[in-house]
């Protein structure tokens, strides 16, 4: 599959790319072109020094990166977000969007502030084109331990999603990393379940003196 | 300690009396009194089949119950809570009250209905007098796997509440059941979040053939 990666400079992207690079083909993109450039050839020759094969990591701007991809993933911050989707709209068509998105904001903790659509998925999902598949997932896994390659995630990722069949494609690719366990957690309509736990999952972190946590369901 | 236990008479207060007899007397409470002294004679039974040493457990009214003790478990339905608790508010003085309860109603799926204060927790701390400290803690916890004495239950258990001394009693009371890990989830003011994590998990397990699910923050 091809697969770009918005906010793939930022570590949680680069985990994606190192994960996924051995079987498709990495679409590394920024707004600025020379820092998805610099980090796809850094992912590279991680992957090369490790030995690992790799189907190819390029570098590109956001546009040229999701053209004639079958998956985007949407790792960047809430802020900003909308008014990037709708600038890259017509970039859009069929696309599945995995969004890893959490509107949250920080007092003295972190609190989940959706928007009145219920969730950022869904927001997401009413300003892109109707033939996009939004599928919300990997919100809760650590970016620091994903691009941490040799390390076996021992985390569950609960997927939502309105479409059968993309929710199908991100579960294949969640088994691609080894130990994820991916679960059905419905509808995009219960995007919110899942988003509000990552400030959830930071306030607990901090208050016991833990880090990097994910949640498994046992 | 002396602990009361409402809604004793349910699975999830029969695993508490069986976990915590050995260290300290439990009260089995019932608005049937029969019914609490059947199943507190039940519990010692149990304990006493298995050899297992038991500071005394015994069943009585709600009312009797809740007197004098050290913690109340909060153990029933969030339906007619509210209206017990105003009952039996002459009953409270400066008890530690943990609240399990958990305001959901079953569509297709399960759902969080939170009343307007944010969460039973904080309903619950409303309609008790001032004295009385409110815990919420253990919504999570499988009600079978905590009955089945032998076994570890490796799963984390968040608390929350405003009085700290009241927190860290039931923190330890969580260290006393094997394997479960108390983690601070702060004030009671947070507890919705914890709360809504039931629903969720039950979806989740239907929808994924799982069951019994708790949860546990890795």
């Amino acid at each position: 599959m091809k697969i770009a990666i918005l906010g793939g400079t930022g570590s949680i992207g680069e985990g994606f790319a190192l994960r996924w690079a051995e079987k498709h083909d990495i679409s590394i993109c920024s707004r600025e072109v020379d820092r998805a450039v610099s980090a796809a050839d850094e992912y590279t020759e991680t992957l090369s020094n490790k030995g690992m094969v790799c189907c190819g990591i390029t570098g590109c701007t956001n546009e040229v990166g999701i053209r004639d991809v079958d998956v985007v993933v949407l790792s960047v911050p809430y802020q900003g977000v909308i008014s990037l989707l709708k600038n890259l709209r017509p970039c859009f068509k069929d696309q599945i969007v995995i969004s890893l998105v959490v509107p949250m904001k920080k007092n003295t903790w972190f609190e989940y502030t959706p928007p009145k659509q219920g969730s950022a998925a869904l927001e997401i999902r009413d300003v892109l084109p109707k033939g996009v598949k939004v599928v919300s997932a990997y919100h809760n896994v650590s970016a620091k331990k994903l691009a941490n390659i040799e390390l076996a995630l021992d985390y569950d990722v609960v997927v939502c999603g309105d479409d059968e069949s993309a929710k199908k494609t991100v579960v294949e690719l969640t088994r691609e990393i080894k130990n994820l366990r991916p679960l059905d957690g419905g509808g995009l309509a219960s995007s919110y379940m899942i988003e509000s736990l990552t400030p959830f999952l930071i306030n607990l972190a901090i208050r016991n003196g833990l880090s990097d946590l994910g949640v498994k369901f046992i």
